[in-house]
């Protein structure tokens, strides 16, 4: 019996190459859903492969948010952490991992309903955090995150099975043209674009600060651009995007005087939990994909 | 008697400082002109220190001008030439300078009554060719542009006395928030900022690709952009920006796909030639800064 190929291999070929997603987006019967609005908003998802939800949190409720975050990156503690990464040539934060388990408050967050019971309804089953962290793209400085699939990196450096995943982006400032905006191409999380090249080993450190592997070639990105657009995203703070893990998305820089700054969470189907990583890659540490140490979410 | 000193001071002190505009934005009687149109245009670009245009020019225009371009960045010849600037670590020209010279083309079109005629209107007298080029900002690549006033520039590097230069951008291609659009403050044309640091000798070669020197401070952008706001300019391939000397401006970097092309013409007032530059710096060559030739410009 031949052995069963990977459909997602990538970054083994001197080629690219653009496959057609194997697995559902939605792996729930949500038409049969009495809730009409969630309904309406997982068949959104389905088709577009990313969801925004306008002003899901309320002002004050951001507002807490940001104090704790403030809170953290002023920590020495905290920027002395593995899990704390900083913008490349400077002394401003730009991501913390696994935030929920160093704040009580966004422990909480992560288990909120309004974000709980969308992604159980999109995955079909419970869920866990896959990766967690907080955003802090500065004002003036932030750099751009080129165009890249979740999923393309989770399934090659953690060995994530499925595109079974979903991403949550809580936005703590108004996003807008001026200030490096997530941009999304609806409907690109059908496609997976093989990159080309290799991975060297324990390149997550550099790569979290700027991309060089995993990268899309510019034929495959004109073409997926092209089909399917570019949405960008303007919207207030308290407003959350959910995206599929093979949504291709990226943000330019951010020069304006105004941080861009966001809870990000991934919820990944605990029927999809993590193999061994592609082409014998050393596992990448449980704060950026969680192997070893999890806890299957309840609500809050 | 005191010698007069000069009221825009730049890169010579440890502070910045925030210095109100000592001449008119223009320098006309335009409450006066017959033409409804045209007045009003000129009395938005006082007060905003910007005027966009939207299809000044028709697509069969436009699309002769990016033939004309096309046809000059293939050409080893113009990839060889001074006036000719790269992207940063790629083999894609980012600039060609002193184009309307290298153009039969766009020495016309620099001569068009659309653009020439508000151009005199704002700055009251003829006008000449300042600087002129091709802005090739490239899909994928295109790096960011920083904040700036092009005034501080002109006026420390190249010794222009006074603010009375406008500049204009044909959008060759449609610019939205995707591909790194020309980003402007409204209003802040009426501030001067004074930079921190000195300028060293003959650094325009660096400074064009990126910008180290006359580089505004964060608190001075923040008070700037807290007035004024940030207008991005989102509009289609054909549209015209003019903008005063001193508007502050910049743009983030472009990971779409789609070039961000324009043309960039400075009409300075013939009564505004230029002086020596500020401090001893080395005169910029004639192609960056026209000082030894140019030509009154008549309408074509």
């Amino acid at each position: 019996m031949a052995p069963i190929s990977d459909p997602y291999g990538s970054r083994s070929s001197k080629d690219a190459a653009i496959i057609a997603r194997q697995e559902p987006v939605v792996y729930t019967d949500y038409e049969s859903f009495d809730n009409d609005e969630i309904r309406g908003r997982v068949k959104d998802f389905e088709s577009d492969g990313y969801l925004l939800i306008e002003k899901l949190f309320s002002d004050k409720e951001v507002e807490a948010l940001k104090d704790e975050i403030k809170e953290l990156t002023d920590s020495d503690e905290i920027q002395s952490r593995d899990e704390t990464f900083m913008e490349p040539g400077s002394r401003s934060v730009r991501s913390i991992f696994r935030i929920h388990e160093l704040s009580e408050k966004i422990s909480e967050l992560i288990k909120d309903p309004r974000l709980l019971d969308i992604a159980r309804s999109i995955v079909g089953s419970d869920v866990y955090v896959h990766q967690s962290r907080a955003n802090l793209k500065p004002g003036f400085r932030g750099k751009e995150f080129y165009w890249h699939s979740d999923f393309e990196t989770w399934h090659i450096e953690d060995g994530m099975p499925q595109m079974r995943a979903l991403s949550c982006s809580v936005l703590l400032t108004d996003n807008d043209a001026t200030n490096g905006p997530l941009m999304l191409m609806p409907g690109s999380h059908k496609h997976y674009i093989s990159c080309i090249g290799e991975t060297p080993d324990n390149h997550y450190k550099q790569s979290l600060k700027k991309q060089e592997y995993g990268v899309p070639d510019d034929d495959s990105l004109r073409f997926l651009a092209n089909k399917c657009g570019i949405k960008t995203i303007n919207a207030k703070a308290g407003s959350v995007v959910f995206f599929d893990c093979n949504t291709m998305h990226g943000s330019n820089s951010n020069i304006s005087p105004y941080d861009r700054q966001n809870l990000f969470f991934v919820y990944n189907s605990i029927e999809n939990t993590l193999q061994s990583p592609k082409y014998g890659l050393t596992p990448r540490p449980d704060y950026i994909a969680a192997r070893e140490h999890f806890t299957v979410l309840r609500n809050s």
